[in-house]
Parts: structure tokens; C-alpha cells; sequence
């Protein structure tokens, strides 16, 4: 079978289809015919070697996110059977409850082999079934950016009908949280550099856009969508420059999720700000099994449509990375194993 | 002014309309022109004498969902101004946080005199204002029916989008929590007696619905439609007769909100079953300032109408309460003060 | 290696000790030298027959509830090694989180073989390390008594310090809940029939004592102890007759757990009480692991020493049995598989 | 009567005892002779002008937090009654559920005139009455301090027994929080520059320690009491220079309270490490009312004695404001109004 591989080094130029043989599934463990994986940020972080823990693993097989059918169970596996569509899990090991420091380290891609080859073995904990309706595609764009804003928002965010969330550019996790968010019935503020991206979100239903090339103060649109309460909600994926903006937009006692960390080094966390507003930032990773099931129920329900903005074939696998850097994708890129 | 009151005894023969004087608002109180008034079977009771507390206090004005416009302000009031229009509030002093026995002793109706009559000052605690687009018969129907579904739903139940929750019936609470429960991404089953008003219900959103007069087991749709996982809500109108099928429906861990008492004496609860199930139920009595205005952010975003199903002038408020001891009406009862 | 194992028959006279091949862990599983088991009612009405899914399951090896040493492990087990003491899990399944339909299907005894033999196999996922300072019979009787307990009132019942507990007789589960409560620095009140039992229930940190012998209306205990404001939490283990004063003794907004059915046939709910009061009534059947791990910290920060009041040598179990339905244990009876 | 008041001007010289007249309660108002006040680092930059919104409010009275007892109240008061002995509110508005714009501009001090005078007017809302068992200086720390170790810990913190907390310094919130961390059934852990000081803080039952002078990588003391597991929650109140060791010392999921500012400008946070770890942070202000009455419950079951560290007549208040300044109390600091 074909797989992706970073062999002799870092960097895209290292990143090469090869042959492998064929894996077997030993006991609890279910063997996946692939069909397409989604590109993450961290995966371009991994096979540029900026990803720090990746430092020492090569050969590496990057992807967390992938579709896939079941092609042969080992022993003791009850969740699936031969014939099932599945996702890959990001946290092959986060069923429910409390993030854990074992459950952290049970990231695909790294440290376990990634999706991003034909055939792969994976615990039968590490896989969930997923709706019908959504193509191979769609359902490669859910293990990591749809999870994240869902966690973001209902989990930890813990918002309801009628609340107004904030998402941030055009990105992955952020269209998923506008789609999430007008799942919910919830206001939603969307930003981006772009009038056109910005059209395409009010295409998705967002009630409120702000350009911020043109005005950087995106905040006073938000307090003006919100007869000035400020935001219940805001996804931060920009990181430190606009987190100042964030800390404007949210109302007292609001929630920021930081996601990204895309607008490069920090600047100093206003304490006293965050003091007078009873605000709470909180660090979110991908979630758990648990989650992703309650989401994909509600993908179900509303017949939410991943947006796949490109897809590349497996031997153009370097291209789909190019498409990332270049950062003009509206939703996710992906990769199509089966071509 | 004129009021509507019980003054020498109970029973609907003993509703007046009569003439009382003008009040006038002290420190921080609020004289309020009232323009509507719905019915909830709380006033059933309380006319009826059947509500204990109200044994005795005659005369009593009943109702507590009232809407009206502020026509002057006592000194120190600074929540509303005059010319607003405002709801009342059920209780008038319940604000935020926990319920307390102070602040369940603030009912309007009783012990706190009720909104029908043409002038009332209440505590500027006591009303709040309310979205636009909503006329006066509609805004009447929020303070308790409306309320009582919301806090239902998303304090107590925690639900979240892509759940599944069941309501009983077709009565205000119950319609209120189908809107509510359409807003905010939930999955819906209905039941009813009669196919036509089943047929209303889809009209306003209802996933599924069942007949429970033509097959009493409507847990079955329920767990048909959950792939026999179970409701994660069921809001439980009924009473005793009804517990029995709500606890078959709902999934382990769900939650069963005891709202109402229709059914007439009650049944013993099944234990066993309850702790198998680790199912939870609680006790609704409406909610606080805090959940009334979420829940009109809500419906100012979703434009949702409330179901005024009939409105009867002041003088003929006895009809009314007529009305709803026929209980064939499918949403809320008016009485409207301006007539 | 010997066993206890219902073979021929359902009753007390069935429950033999027979000579079983030693097993062997597969991948995944851990092979335990168990030391001791506690008793549960559940194991009671096993035995008898009385507990509905064994019925068809002879030969049935009882007992949910064992501490033991890893003394082999199988391919793949990373969560414990040889020498390793371990506690059984009740639920073999339940990691954290929501509790599920396969989560609940998977409770030692039955349908998983249960513990009271020399030599068990579980998977890894189904057995926790405990702390050191606890005895081998202290720590066979965490899985269900302590964790019911733990679970009831800081997951279910949220309470936090300076709240009021009330805890029903001194069976297992309400003598954990006394000494958790008073680590966690809650006011305590219990009931006995027993002047003597409340005399140890004082010696252990018991701040209120009620015997309903003498005075069957003990919620007057509660709001005495309360200043008229209710208990924030009742442990209910008695079923449908003490429901009534439990649903007396809490406060407005306040959590009753349920976890048994001692006391026989249901009484009605009073549906209009619970509605007044807004109280809440949730089933607790155990836990998650994540739940037991964090009790056991409590447990070693605090050197909560669970209560044995009787043990036997694994010969005589018949007996243990006979103890526990004379029901004049004052905490939990114990079996010792190394005599 | 005396007061406390700048009357021309900030900074410590200005801060004066004048004559002003009595003052009368109006509707739903209450008089009472306050006894003591505490200092917190706020009324230190009210009196040095450094508090913003301080800026165009002269004459200010200062001090949030104080004791009295009632001597009038105005016509509608029910909360208290003549005689009883209370502690002003912070907020003075802010009864329970969510902070607003509206109940976190209540605050007293500033823009309320504030506690430091013989004789003050609050709402009836804004004063809560305390345990007998205190005596009117530990009644003055409670407001500010204590509360808000108290919703840091357990409304934000969500804390359970046998959860680790770290506390920084020992200043009065931190204080607080050991001491109701121990009460709480909490494993403490808290830092300081000097050894008397830890020395102090053992005494009140802290389990572990660190001289963070000798040794500034005091996250390692954390990670050695939680077996590498991390601490469930930290106090910040160093602001920028400790939030890094505060981030290494939280568990993955733990939940960091930003609560002061002490140690000057801030760095950058650290947007990767958050991420990773889903570290919660929220600036915590104070409380509600309903917080204090919880912790005023807490404080009464438990006799948790306040540590008022020094006491100074209200003549002598500048020596107050320069004991602050100097920082070397443990605990907190006193102005007795009746000397």
C-alpha cells in the first residue's frame, strides 16, 4: 500500500508517497481502507520539523484527520465492523471526562502514525462511526477543527440560544463555529482581511462581518451587534495581536477560547482588564470521543455541510501544503487517498 | 381604574370587573398602564380557590403574566422609564442566582397582588423590557408559561444542539418549549390527543409527533427516533400518569422536568428504574430576572411569535378561564385589558 | 484456584466454594490475585435470584468489589504492572464522562463474571491502583459503597463546604457519605433507628443525629440544623417511605440523591411539592473511573478509613451473606479469599 | 460624625478625619454605626489617585469593606432589622447569578461613597449579616478579600476534595483561600519570600511550601505534591512575572484565578503552552451576594478565625495605608472606627 512519509528529513521537499506492506489489526484494533485526510496547521508545523515533540520520530506519517472504511477487525472489536464508513479520532484515547496527560499524548499523527496512507490500523477506541449523508471529503475535515469549535463553544463556552459569539477569519475552525454557532441559534460576528470571504460567510449565516484590514477595531462592531453587552463568546485563533481585541469584544464574566496562535509573538496579557471583566481564556485542544459523537449528532440533524475549499489528489500531496501556506483557503483542504 | 377581582369569594361566578383608584408608585416602584394579560392554570386555581395559599387573602386580583407601558416612575427608579413598554415579571424579586424562600414569596397573583387591572405599580425589580417586534397579547404570554420552558430547557436540562427533546401536549408551556427547543438546534418530539393539533405542532417545527390517544406508548417514538438511545429532555407536563413513559424515554443520565400536574393523582415512582438510569428529575416553578432576559435576547433573534391562541376583552375574562378549562386551546390564553 | 460460584441453583444454599483452572490474560488484560471482596446488596439479591438480568446466567461467580495484586499482565497493558495492588472497577467500562448503554451493560458480577475467586482476569481499563495506607479489606470495599457515595455528592449533588447533608441510616454507602462529607467540610446530619449506631455515626464526625424510631419526622432535625433552611443535599437509601421527609428536608433548589429501594413498595410522588420547591431527584448507580480516582486522592489526602465491620474467611460467605440481611452492619461486611 | 475622606487632593497627606453631619436612611435604606474597616490594595489606589475610575470624584470616602451595626433603617426594609450586627457588600447590587455592566458598577468606595466613617446609609440589599462568633475587626475582612478567595475557588475553581490548590504570597486573599482550602478538604500548597511567613502559613495548615526567594521554580514543588499531575487550580495574584510558574504548575484542564496585579508590567502570555495544557484563566472581582452568604455558612460551621494582622485607630489611618505599603503584613489590616 501507498503512504505519505517524511523519510530522510524535514521540510515539504521530504515529503514523499512510498510503499509499505499491508498492516494487520491485532486484538482490539480495526484495519481502515483511507479514503481522504484533512490538513491542519499542525500538520504542516510536523512536516516543516517545527512541531516540537516530532523532533526525534522519523519516518513520520503525518494526519490526524481521515475518512476511511473498515476492511478487517482483530479480536475483541465490538465498535465497528468490516464495512462501516469511520473517522480517525485526533485523541485516540479520550473517550470522556477530564482531559488527561495520557489521554494528550494519544495524538494521531504524532506520536501515533498518522492517517495519510491507504490502508492503517487503529484501536477500535480510535474511530467513530459518522453520518451518511456527508461525503469521504467532508467527514476528513471533522476529527480536529470541526471537534475544536465545538468544544470551544458548548463545552467549555457553555453558550445558549440567543448568546452572540464571535469567530475570527475564514479558517477551518472558525467556519465550522459559525456553522456550529447558527446550528445553535446563536448571534454570530464574523471577521476577516477580506469583503469577499466575508460575503461567503453571510452566505453561511453570519448575522454581523467586520473587515479588519479596513478598520482594526473590530470590537466596536460587536458591542454594537450586542446594544453594547459585549460578546457571550469569542474564538480567538489570531493569538497575541488580536487577543487585545477579544478582551474589548467580551461581555463580563464572557469566555475566549484560544485556539491559533497564527498573528505570531505575544504581547503582554492586560491582567487588570481581564480582572474587571470576570473574563476566562481558556486553551482548547480537539476534544474527546464523547464530544465528537454529540457533534456528529448534530451535524446529522442539521445536515451541516463541511466546506472543503480544495482537494488533492495523494501524489499532489505537497501542493495541498502550498495551498495552507499560502493561507487564501475558506475551510479546509483535503487530500483524496483514493486518487 | 378598573381592576379584575374576587371580592366576596372563589369561583369564576365571583370574578369582577370593579372600579378602584388610581395608585400611585413610591421609591423605586413604577406605575404601569396594563394592556394584556394571559392565563396560566395557576389562576385557574387560584379563582377556583383550589391554590392553598390564596385561602385567606380576598379580595385578590389574580395573574401574574401581564404586559403594559411604564405611565410614571416613583423616585430612585432607574431600570425603565416612562414610555417603556414591560413585561412582568412572576417573581418580582428573584433576580439572579438561586431560587430562595424569599424570592419564591414574591409570586404576582399572590401573595403580591396581580396584574389584572388597568393600573398597577410594581418594584422596578419586578418588570423588564421586552423585544419590539412582539405585540402586547404576545409579550403577556412570556412572564410564566414562556419562562418555565426556557429555564426548563437550558438551565436545568443543559441541552445542547443536536439533543432530542420530548414535550408533552400542546399547551403553553409545551408549544413554548417547541419554539425554543427548534431555536437552539434540538431535535423535537411532540405528543397529543388530537392529530390536528399534531399537525399544527409540525407546522411550528415538530421532528416527530405521536398520537397518545391512538397508542399510549409514545416512548417508542421516542427511542425510534433517537436509534433507541433516548431523549435527553423530556419536559413532563402530565404528571404522574405520564412519569411512567417520560422515564421509559429518556436516556441514561437525561432529564425529566416536572412541570406540571395534569393528570391527576399520582402514581408511585419506579426507583429501581430511576436509579438504573441515573435519570434526573427536578421540579420547574418559572425562573429569574436573569434567565427572562436571555430568554428575550432569543426571541428577539429568532423573531419568535408566541401562540396566542384566543383573546377575550376584560369584561369578558370569565370566558376565558372558560376557554381553558376546556383545554382545547393549543397555546396561550388572552385577556386584553384595553378592551 | 478456588472460586464462589452459584452452580446449580439460585439461594444461599447454592453459593459454594469449587476449584477452577487458573485463568491466563489475554492482550490487554491483567491477571489479579484478589485478597478480599465486599458485599453489596446487589450481590444479596444475586445470590437469591432476586436481581432480574442474572436469570438466566449460571453459573454466576458473584461480587463486584475486590482488592487484589497484579500478579501477570498480557500483551499491550501499560496502566499497571506486577506487584501493583488494584482495586476492581464496577463498571468495567466506564472510564469518565456521560455514562452510556454499553458504559452500564458492563458491571462486575453481572454480566461480567464478578470478583470472589482467587484468581481474576480483568482488562486493564477495569482496575485502579489504591492508596497504600488502606488495608486489603478496606480497599474491597471502594467500587460501589464509597464511589455511590462520592459520586452522589460532589458530582450529582455539587455541594461545596459549609452546605448541609443529610445521610439515611449506616449502611455502606451513607457511612462513606458521612466521612466524605466531613472531608469536604460539610455540616452532617444522619438518622439511625439505632441510639448506639448514632453514637458512631457522632464518633465519626456526625454533626445532627435523628433516630426515627423514636421520632419517624426527622426533617424537623434538618431544619433545625439548618436555620429553616433546608439540607442542600439528602442521600436517599431508603426508597419510597423516607422520600416524603427527604423531599420535607430540602432546601428550595436543592439535590436528593436516590440510591435505594430498602424500605419497600413506592409511595406516590407529590408532584406539587417537588414543583414548589424546584428539588431535584437523581438516580446514582456508581461511577467512572475518573470519579473513583479522584475519590481515592480524597481518600489518601484525608486517610479516610473505610468502615469494616465484619469479615469472613471465604469459606464461610454463606454467612457474610446472613449478616448482611440481619442488617445490623454499621458500614460494610468484608470476605478474605486468602484464608 | 467623623469620616474618612480627600477631600482636596490625593495621596496619603490628603486622607483626613472631618465633621460631617448625620446621615438619615430613606426607603429601603438602613443606618448603621460602622465599627471597623479593612484595607485592600484598591482603597491604597483610591488614596493615591492610581485607581482610574477614581479620577473626578473628590471628596472621596474610601473603604469597601467594613462592620457595623444597625442603628436605623428607613421605611420598607425587611433584610434586616435595628440592632443587627452586618458587613457591607462590595457590590453593593449584585445579589446572585451572572455579573453585569450594572452590578459591577455598584461597588463601594467608588463610585458608592465608601465604609470609613461613623455612621453610614447603605441599601438594604447592599448589607448582609454575619456569624456571632466573630468579632466586628475579622467581620471588616470579609467583604473583599475573602469572597474573593471564596468564588475564585469554588464558583470559578469548581474545586473537590482532595483537588490541589496552589496560593501565592500571603496577603489576604491568599490567607483566605488556605484557610477555606483546608476547610474545604483541599491539599494546599502556597509560596512566599520569607520562611516565617511559610512558617505561619503551616501553622494554618498549609501541607507544602516554598520560599519562591530561595528558589523561584516553586512549579516544581507542585508537580513533586501531585505525583506530576499538576495543581487543579492557582491563585494568581503576582500578575505577569508569576503567571508562567502558575501555567507549569497546572494540571491539563486546571484553572488559573487572575485576582492581582502585584509584581508590575506584564509579560507575554503563552499562547502554545495554553493550548496545550486547555488551562482555564478568569479574573476573578469579588463576588456576589449570594457568594457571601455561602461563605459566611462556611465560616460559621468551620470557625474559620479571619487573620487580621495589625489595627490602627481611625485617627491613625495613614499608618494603615503605610503598613500596606510596606508589605509585610500576613493577612490583613484594620481601621477600628470606634477608637
Amino acid at each position: 500500500m501507498r503512504a505519505l512519509e517524511l523519510t530522510d528529513g524535514f521540510g515539504l521537499e521530504h515529503l514523499k508517497v512510498v510503499e509499505r506492506p499491508d498492516p494487520t489489526p491485532g486484538h482490539g484494533e480495526v484495519l481502515v481502507r483511507m479514503r481522504a485526510v484533512s490538513l491542519n496547521f499542525r500538520d504542516l508545523l510536523m512536516v516543516q520539523g517545527a512541531y516540537s515533540r516530532a523532533a526525534a520520530a522519523l519516518p513520520i506519517t503525518p494526519f490526524s484527520d481521515g475518512c476511511g472504511v473498515v476492511e478487517a477487525v482483530g479480536p475483541g472489536v465490538t465498535r465497528v465492523k468490516v464495512g462501516d464508513r469511520v473517522s480517525t479520532l485526533f485523541f485516540q484515547n479520550w473517550i470522556g471526562g477530564r482531559p488527561t496527560l495520557q489521554s494528550q499524548m494519544s495524538s494521531l499523527g504524532q506520536p501515533i502514525p498518522g492517517a495519510g496512507r491507504e490502508l492503517a490500523v487503529f484501536s477500535q477506541e480510535g474511530v467513530s462511526k459518522v453520518p451518511d449523508f456527508l461525503t469521504d471529503h467532508q467527514v476528513a475535515t471533522l476529527p480536529c477543527a470541526a471537534l475544536t469549535a465545538w468544544r470551544a463553544l458548548f463545552r467549555d463556552g457553555q453558550v445558549q440560544a440567543g448568546d452572540t459569539v464571535v469567530l475570527q477569519g475564514t479558517g477551518g475552525v472558525s467556519i465550522f463555529g459559525l456553522q456550529f454557532a447558527r446550528a445553535a441559534g446563536l448571534r454570530t460576528v464574523i471577521t476577516s482581511s477580506s469583503d469577499e470571504k466575508l460575503e461567503r460567510a453571510r452566505a453561511l449565516g453570519a448575522h454581523h462581518t467586520h473587515n479588519y484590514r479596513t478598520d482594526p477595531d473590530w470590537s466596536k462592531t460587536v458591542r454594537a451587534a450586542t446594544d453594547g453587552r459585549g460578546a457571550d463568546f469569542v474564538m480567538e485563533v489570531g493569538g497575541a495581536k488580536t487577543l487585545q481585541e477579544s478582551l474589548k469584544s467580551v461581555r463580563i464574566g464572557g469566555h475566549v477560547s484560544i485556539i491559533g496562535v497564527l498573528s505570531g509573538p505575544a504581547e503582554p496579557l492586560q491582567f487588570g482588564w481581564l480582572i474587571a471583566t470576570s473574563a476566562r481564556l481558556q486553551g482548547v485542544s480537539v476534544g474527546s470521543r464523547e464530544m465528537f459523537e454529540d457533534m456528529c449528532r448534530a451535524i446529522d440533524l442539521h445536515r451541516i455541510e463541511p466546506v472543503v475549499d480544495k482537494v488533492f489528489p495523494m501524489a499532489e500531496a505537497v501542493r495541498a501544503f502550498e495551498a495552507m501556506q499560502a493561507g487564501e483557503h475558506f475551510g479546509k483542504i483535503v487530500v483524496d487517498l483514493t486518487r
